[in-house]
């Protein structure tokens, strides 16, 4: 079986490439858990398959390193993108993408050697609605800058929904933020009912954000697409900066550029990167 | 640059081939970084590299994830072994491999389709002197079954070198062993100046023993070569098997076949896996 290694931000997947392979589904969760294990397979956060399909122009599937199914994920539909560019699957620079969650837009931005080294993928609207988060709470229906009482201590929120639940709070320095502590504390708060991601956030202008996060799952991670997303639609909500305006984030993994739209859609641009391409054995 | 990924017992490094490439001795240890990074780079536990020598019939060099040098690696040389004889460097079973820390023969075991499933390994003869060890202490000469104060608790212990220090204790039930509190608390002791590896044993009978190791630097792995063969030189010091006889030893990571020769000599037997061949883009 042929491979390519890619990341986007330090989040990095086994491809294959259903274009070419023929793989077993009922083998498929084993196959990205040997993949993806580090000591005796190539090592990775997971398996991403590309194939055709009927109504986009191309399909993807993310099979997480413990074998199960994920909905989406913003930095492999990124890579997704380059890879399918790049192998001739498709011809124009802006193309859909069949995933579990849905369709989703993409827009690759190739240089003169048609290689594709950042792609802008269209994450839709977020949902802001207290029941869409889900988040329990008796006052008004968006949550922005919300009082919330975390065992003892009194700290503000703003609840973010990018089809995966996001509570985003401001801080004046990212370097000196109580996440190992507000992290776990929050994520699993009897408030969220399928638990929350949490997102520090500190605001250097309207143009740029410092960013870490607490990922639903799996805590402390170099970079969260959709975090990203929710941190800038929460800046803006916060009034800290406009629809309309780009916003660099700076991740531990890198850089994303986020743009909340006018017309209310979420755009996410960031680098892809190929690592190595292969041969399993195993 | 093209590589191969392979491991034994789950200790893995990306191998290259410097019959066929060149590479830039400066840049050697930050290759090690970037191969060696699970989200940037392939992911293992470090670089190997397979090329010509002028003493031996290959040469091996061990790099480490953090960029360092390593004298040697018990599990690296089984997988460096297999390669050189399924890539026809040597055409004999029998031969040797220049090493930072010296010569070492290595014996392949061919299949009829001429792969290597497993290799054996001279890991020469365990020093035994305390001051070999290097470990502190007034009493007798070796190290065998001795009262060992650690914190309030008394324990007693085997001490082998073989090439770097081992620590070998007894239990009943290798399931419910203190790891996690007597490996690093021993490690460090002031007594073992050049620190010390961890190793408990359960023996099965004079042919088995079940084996656990906390790693010098590194704390529990799934295998450890050197720490295998020093707990076999233990199990016959303390009398529960002997000299000539073949030990198979239990890993978390797999088993090894150990046998400490009439002659002084421990041979270490285990398996050497390829994962995956590629091209390196990064």
């Amino acid at each position: 079986m042929n491979f390519t290694k890619m990341h986007g931000l330090g989040n990095s997947y086994i491809y294959i490439d259903l274009f070419k392979e023929d793989l077993n589904e009922e083998t498929l969760p084993e196959l990205a858990i040997k993949v993806a294990d580090k000591n005796t397979g190539i090592g990775s956060d997971g398996m991403i398959l590309i194939g055709p399909s009927e109504i986009a122009d191309v399909s993807m599937r993310v099979f997480n390193n413990d074998g199960s199914e994920a909905m989406n994920c913003g930095n492999g539909l990124r890579c997704v993108a380059k890879f399918a560019y790049e192998n001739n699957y498709v011809s124009q620079t802006v193309f859909k993408i069949e995933t579990k969650g849905g369709l989703v837009e993409a827009t690759v931005h190739p240089d003169q050697n048609q290689k594709v080294p950042t792609v802008t993928i269209n994450m839709g609207a977020p949902r802001l609605n207290r029941s869409q988060i889900p988040m329990i709470g008796s006052q008004k229906d968006q949550v922005v800058n919300e009082p919330f009482q975390l065992n003892e201590q009194d700290i503000h929120l703003t609840a973010v929904s990018m089809g995966n639940p996001h509570a985003v709070l401001f801080t004046d320095n990212i370097q000196s933020i109580p996440l190992l502590v507000v992290g776990p504390a929050l994520e699993k708060h009897s408030r969220f009912p399928e638990w929350v991601n949490v997102e520090y956030v500190e605001v250097v202008s309207e143009n740029e954000i410092h960013f870490r996060v607490w990922e639903r799952g799996t805590g402390i991670t170099q970079a969260c697409g959709t975090g990203a997303c929710a941190a800038v639609v929460a800046t803006i909500l916060n009034g800290f900066s406009q629809k309309g305006k780009e916003v660099k984030v700076h991740l531990l993994g890198g850089d994303l550029h986020i743009t909340w739209k006018e017309n209310g859609d979420v755009l996410m641009n960031g680098a892809a990167e190929t690592i190595c391409e292969g041969v399993w054995l195993g």
